[in-house]
């Protein structure tokens, strides 16, 4: 066989502001480049215990069962729907949005029977239609989605959904993929029993390895089914062989993927957590009014905006396609941002302010971008009205 | 909740000489730490391109559908597994080793019915045994070790056993993973319908994307199942919309974790193929008679002997536990070697020799830090005659 010709790697520099992957700060960057170390050595039991802490604080949970899977976001889901739905179950999953879908996947996947309850895409469950839903399915398990990807929504008031959960006997998954490190997220307040999410969106992390973590009432669901989960890779009850008291080999951790997630954890307690929240919600208030003083109204309403990911639509007079406008700013911009997923496909922009990448220079740059992109595709738009605003909006708040 | 106090990363300084991971080449890590771009960017799509390119020549075979899967080697195994197993179907696996016992574990997940064919822990498969497996059980899939890391056997005359299976109408899966890279295997000559590996041996990539190539016959079997695959994260009809000519979104691929396995194919390409595999041959057969020298006796005959992974058994005179000898290189060297597994725990020491570190200094080092610990256990050896042995060997080969 032919060698291959393949030259050296030199990806484009992009700012990355879509849905994901989000900007890596460079001592993340650093940390994954150290030299592993065997994943059985005394010193990455060490570096484990450390990232499962680190984890605990984000997750703001006392669950032991806390760790980082070895793979990306929809493998900690999978982990965690999979191993928490027995075959037979009912689970109860929303339709508001594009990862409600994939929860239901993943239900089939496992042999149980997920029923809806419905919202409109764009908006969040209502605590009223969950109860109704729980009267009428008596599911085994509900997952929600706490920051929807695709919409740009956040479910408010949490609790307001565990507490049906919980007096119909059902487990709670939440799904803070988009949410963990940048927006509120409280695990042990809030009643959640199982949480999953990924590296790589407000912890500025690559992809790789990603946070799941389950109580005591969850745990003990995986560790008294009569039927194994399906996947032998994703099996919590033997990674609790390998993450747990005994260390025993399962299978061979991603040492670099970890050494990144502890690094990028350490920088969000550096931070704080809570100051780190504000930040999101200062910085992605900015873009938020930027992009509305240009006429691209923000899909969700304030009540449950979603800083981390600001889905706006184009104004119906523009007579001009998403994707046009997205290829445009990564061509000429070099800058990252998305357009929307089913229900919104061909109707909105999704533009991210997830960690790292959330800082006021990266918005305005973003925003003045995004105005002269849409000039140049001849729409008509006030464009210095967008950075004039999104530098106000930082001045005042 | 208290903000962890978690410090700088500062791994120990390892030469990393046991069942994997093992060293990773300087050029490897800068890349994987490249600010990544985002998974749908279409500088990635080159690049996943290029690695699926570069995924071929390493495996030599021509199939399209050759992919690294987003986890580590386990994962590529269940997702194999996992997709070729469809309930009811009867599965043949080895009982040599460690790595056949979690094929019957992931065939059982999938739904299978896990059948076996003996063979000594220390001993490959004999094609007359089976032979006469199929007779018996009739099997719609064969699954084999090539180089089975428990045990440093690797199989000889592959196509013997391809040959068998296909005349039964049996599809051939193959655990690549400790040989990929390191030691001859030729997927599309030797008859292989599917085989996986991982990155973190023989290909000096840490853990993270793994190998995995289906042809058509084995896909086509994928691609006609009634019932999906058990889980949704590897179901490789989905990942061939990812993967294949549509590039359609399933899951954010380890953007890192590729460039690093693609930097570390490049390697391969540029040492040539069969000159890694004469490479790994020359410098693991200098540690393999030094390893002799001093009275440690390899577990595997000549004839199925695995460069990539030595196993030796202490003299039974030398009334010392293999752990001891273990903890002593690691604490004293910062070597890491390992210890059995399964039928071989407590009796051998597993050394490997793969990738970036077989060279003659690092065999050179790991033996004569090996005498060392020997005496400094109180063992009676010959600790000089190791290295001298190991200098000799590599000078006249």
């Amino acid at each position: 066989m032919q060698r291959p010709q393949v030259g050296e790697l030199s990806p484009p520099d992009r700012l990355l502001m879509g849905p994901g992957p989000s900007e890596v700060h460079p001592r993340t960057l650093r940390a994954m480049a150290a030299p592993p170390v065997g994943h059985l050595d005394p010193a990455f039991i060490d570096v484990m215990d450390e990232t499962q802490e680190l984890l605990r604080y984000v997750l703001q949970t006392e669950n032991r069962w806390t760790i980082p899977v070895s793979g990306t976001g929809s493998a900690a889901m999978e982990a965690a729907i999979g191993n928490l739905t027995r075959p037979g179950d009912t689970v109860l999953v929303p339709s508001n949005g594009y990862f409600g879908d994939r929860m239901a996947a993943m239900v089939r996947r496992a042999g149980g029977a997920p029923v809806r309850v419905d919202a409109p895409w764009g908006e969040p469950l209502a605590p009223d239609d969950v109860q109704e839903a729980f009267t009428e399915h008596d599911p085994d398990l509900f997952g929600f989605v706490h920051a929807e990807t695709s919409t740009g929504v956040k479910q408010p008031d949490v609790p307001a959904l565990t507490d049906i959960a919980h007096d119909n006997d059902a487990l709670v998954v939440a799904d803070v993929v988009t949410s963990l490190g940048g927006v509120e997220f409280r695990m042990d307040d809030w009643g959640v029993d199982a949480a999953y999410s990924a590296g790589q969106k407000c912890l500025s992390c690559p992809p790789g390895a990603s946070p799941l973590s389950l109580n005591h009432a969850a745990m003990e669901r995986v560790q008294s089914r009569e039927e194994r989960p399906r996947s032998w890779y994703l099996d919590l009850s033997l990674l609790d062989d390998y993450w747990g008291e005994e260390r025993a080999y399962h299978h061979t951790a991603p040492v670099s993927n970890v050494y990144a997630l502890r690094e990028s954890l350490r920088l969000v307690v550096e931070e704080g957590l809570e100051d780190r929240w504000a930040r999101h919600e200062r910085v992605a208030g900015a873009l938020r009014e930027g992009l509305a003083a240009m006429g691209l109204e923000p899909v969700a309403e304030p009540d449950w905006w979603l800083p981390s990911l600001n889905t706006a639509r184009l104004p119906e007079a523009a007579h001009v396609e998403p994707g046009d406008v997205i290829d445009r700013m990564l061509e000429e911009h070099g800058i990252e941002i998305a357009g929307g997923l089913g229900d919104l496909a061909g109707e909105v922009l999704r533009v991210g302010c997830m960690g790292y990448g959330a800082t006021p220079d990266n918005v305005t740059a973003l925003v003045a971008a995004l105005g002269d992109s849409l000039l140049a595709l001849g729409v008509d738009v006030d464009a210095d009205a967008g950075p004039a605003t999104v530098r106000e909006s930082l001045r005042s708040n």
